[in-house]
C-alpha cells in the first residue's frame, strides 16, 4: 500500500487565558509504512472533552501537556484500514488515543477492539467510555451516595453530569442537576428523570438551589467550579463528599481572581462539616472498577435506565470551534466530531 | 453533706475576632444535692484545647456553642468526693466533661474511671486522651502514611502534632515538624526524634520546608492553617492526604482576608494532584478505633516510643490567660490547668 496522508490539527501556540482558533493549526503529514504489529487507522469519531484544555497549557498537571507543534490529544473510534497484527484485523473498529487527525499508525497493543453490534460506535467515547466511567468511578468510589441522600451535579446535560445523576438515582439517591438554559433543563428533568434541575443562568440561582435541596447536599460531584460551587458550599451536610472531577469554568483563568480570599473559609467548612474533598482522574480506578462499569453501564443502557445524548459535529476542520464552544457550554450532549463515515 | 460551692468560669460575651479576658467571668454557684446515680466531683486537672475557641462563637459548627453565661466546656480529671453510684466509688478518679469549674455534679454514667497507677493522671487529657486519639485516628484513618512517605505536621511540640510525628515514625514514615522558636524546635528534633523540624518564624520558612522534603509531602496533617498551609500546598505529591483537624491560626479571623482569592487554585490543585482533603473530629472514630488507640498508645508510652510534654498552669483563675496565650502558641506542651491537688 502506498503511503497515506493524514490531516491533523496541532497545537500552534499555548493559550494565554481564553484559547482561540489561532492556537490550532491544520497540517498534512505522510504516515510511515506499517511495521509488524502495527495497524493503519481511519478516524471515524473524535471525542472532544474539557480535559483537553489542561493539556494545552504547560502548567504541571496529572498528564504531560501537548507540545507546541504536536497533534492535539484525544480518544477516537477508528476503523482499521490495514493491519500487520493478527489480533486486530482489517475492517475492525477500535478505540485509540490517536488524537485530532484523520488517519494514524498505531501499535496493535495500544488499541482496543469494539463490537459495533453491541452499541452504537460513538458510545465508546461517551456513556460507555471515559465520561461514563468518570461518572461511575467518581460517584460510587468517592461520592458513595446512600439511599435517600441528595446528589448535586452541574453540567447535568453533559456526558459526565447526566451519568452521575442517573447512576445516583439507580442507587436510590435523589439527583439534582444544574444546567444552562431551558432546553437543557427540560432534557435533564423530563428525559433523564432527575428529581430537580436548576438553570444556573437564573438570577436567583442560589435561592432555587437551596429550595431544591430541603435536606441539604450529601454529594456534590464537582465538574465546573466557579459560582455553582459557591452556591453549593453553604448547603453541604455533615460528612458530605465532593469528588472533584473537573473545573471547566476556571480552566481559562490566567491569574487568581480578586478577593476576598475564600480559602480559609473553605478549610473551615471542611473542618466543621467533616467534608471529604477528593480530586481524581478516572484512570486511577480503571484496574479496580472498569469491568464492573462495563457490565453495569451496558445493562443500564439496554434497560433504558441510563440515557445519553450526543452532539455530533461534522468534519475534523470544525473541531477547534466546537471545542472552544464546549468550554462555554454551547454543546448539548456528548460532543463528538464525525471525522469520517462509519463504513 | 452540706451543699458544695463551685467556682466556675463562664462565657461572659462572645469574642469579636480576637478573644480577650473580658469574654470570661468568674462566678460561684451552689451545687445541687446528689440524686441517686450521681457523683460529686472535685476537679484536679482541666484540659485547655484550641477547639474551645470555636465553642465561644455562635457560628454553625460540629458542636453547639457555649451559651453566654454558661460554664466554658472542657474535659477534666476529677476525684469523686461523694458518690451515690456503686459503679463510681468515692475517692476514685474519673474523666468528665465538667468544664472550667472546681466542682461539679455528674451522672455516674457520663464519667469514665481512670486508673491512677497505669499512667500519670494528666495524661488522660493529653497523650492518652483526646489529643492523642485525634492524632492517632486522623493520621492512621485519613492520612494513612506508608513506609518511606513524608508526613508534615505543624504545632509539632504540641499534644496533637507531637503524637502525629511520632506515630508516623512508628509506622515507618518520615516525620517533618513545624514549630515556633528554637526551644520547641530543639525539643521536636532531639527529644521527639522527628527527622527534620522547621521554625515557622524563620524568614525563609518556605524555602527551609522545601529543602526538608526532597521527596515532596504525602501527608499534611492540618492543624494550623494560614502561612504554613500556603507553604505546604506547592510541595504536595500526587495522591497526598490532608486530614484537617484544626485551623488555630484562623480561629480569630472575623472576616475573610483580602485577595487574591486562592480557592480556585486550591480546587485546581486538588484536581491535578488527586488530593484527599478530609475534615474530622476525633469523636467520629471513637467506636471504630478507641480501643486500638488505648492499647497502642499505652504500649508505645511504656516503650518510650511515644513521648509527651505538659505545660501545667496552677489555679483555675489563670485558665483564661493560659487559653488566650495558647491561641498564639505561648504554651510548650499539652496545656493543663491544675485546679486542685491530686490527693
Amino acid at each position: 500500500m502506498s503511503a497515506v496522508t493524514s490531516t491533523r490539527i496541532v497545537l500552534a501556540s499555548r493559550p494565554d487565558g481564553e484559547p482561540n482558533p489561532g492556537n490550532f493549526r491544520t497540517e498534512t503529514t505522510k504516515l510511515p509504512e506499517l511495521s509488524d504489529g502495527q495497524v493503519l487507522l481511519r478516524t471515524v469519531y473524535l471525542s472532544l472533552d474539557p480535559y483537553m484544555r489542561g493539556r494545552m497549557s504547560a502548567a504541571e498537571s496529572y498528564a504531560d501537556p501537548v507540545e507546541v507543534g504536536e497533534v492535539m490529544v484525544g480518544v477516537v473510534v477508528a476503523q482499521v484500514v490495514e493491519s500487520r497484527s493478527p489480533d486486530v484485523p482489517s475492517g475492525s473498529y477500535v478505540l485509540s488515543y490517536s488524537g485530532w487527525q484523520t488517519h494514524a499508525v498505531a501499535d496493535a497493543g495500544s488499541v482496543r477492539l469494539l463490537d459495533p453490534d453491541a452499541a452504537p460506535l460513538s458510545t465508546a467515547l461517551g456513556v460507555l467510555g471515559m465520561p461514563g466511567f468518570t461518572a461511575y468511578a467518581g460517584l460510587l468510589r468517592i461520592g458513595r451516595p446512600q439511599p435517600g441522600e441528595t446528589v448535586v451535579v452541574a453540567a447535568a446535560a453533559g456526558p459526565v453530569g447526566s451519568a452521575v445523576g442517573q447512576i445516583a438515582k439507580i442507587h436510590g439517591a435523589r439527583a439534582v442537576g444544574i444546567a444552562g438554559g431551558p432546553d437543557k433543563c427540560a432534557y435533564v428533568r423530563d428525559e433523564l428523570g432527575f428529581d430537580a434541575v436548576i438553570d444556573h443562568r437564573a438570577p436567583d440561582f442560589a435561592e432555587q438551589l437551596r429550595a431544591a435541596v430541603p435536606g441539604g447536599i450529601d454529594v456534590y460531584f464537582e465538574n465546573v467550579g466557579g459560582p455553582v460551587t459557591a452556591a453549593v458550599l453553604p448547603l453541604l451536610n455533615l460528612y458530605a463528599r465532593i469528588p472533584v472531577c473537573g473545573l471547566v469554568s476556571q480552566y481559562n483563568a490566567a491569574t487568581a481572581p480578586e478577593g476576598p480570599d475564600r480559602l480559609p473559609a473553605f478549610m473551615g467548612l471542611i473542618l466543621t462539616k467533616s467534608l471529604t474533598v477528593r480530586g481524581f482522574i478516572q484512570s486511577e480506578f480503571v484496574r479496580e472498577m472498569y469491568a464492573d462499569f462495563e457490565r453495569d453501564a451496558s445493562r443500564w443502557l439496554s434497560e433504558g435506565r441510563l440515557k445519553y445524548r450526543e452532539d455530533v459535529v461534522d468534519g475534523l476542520g470544525n473541531a477547534p470551534e466546537a471545542f472552544l464552544g464546549m468550554l462555554h457550554g454551547t454543546n448539548f450532549g456528548k460532543l463528538v466530531v464525525r471525522v469520517g463515515p462509519e463504513e
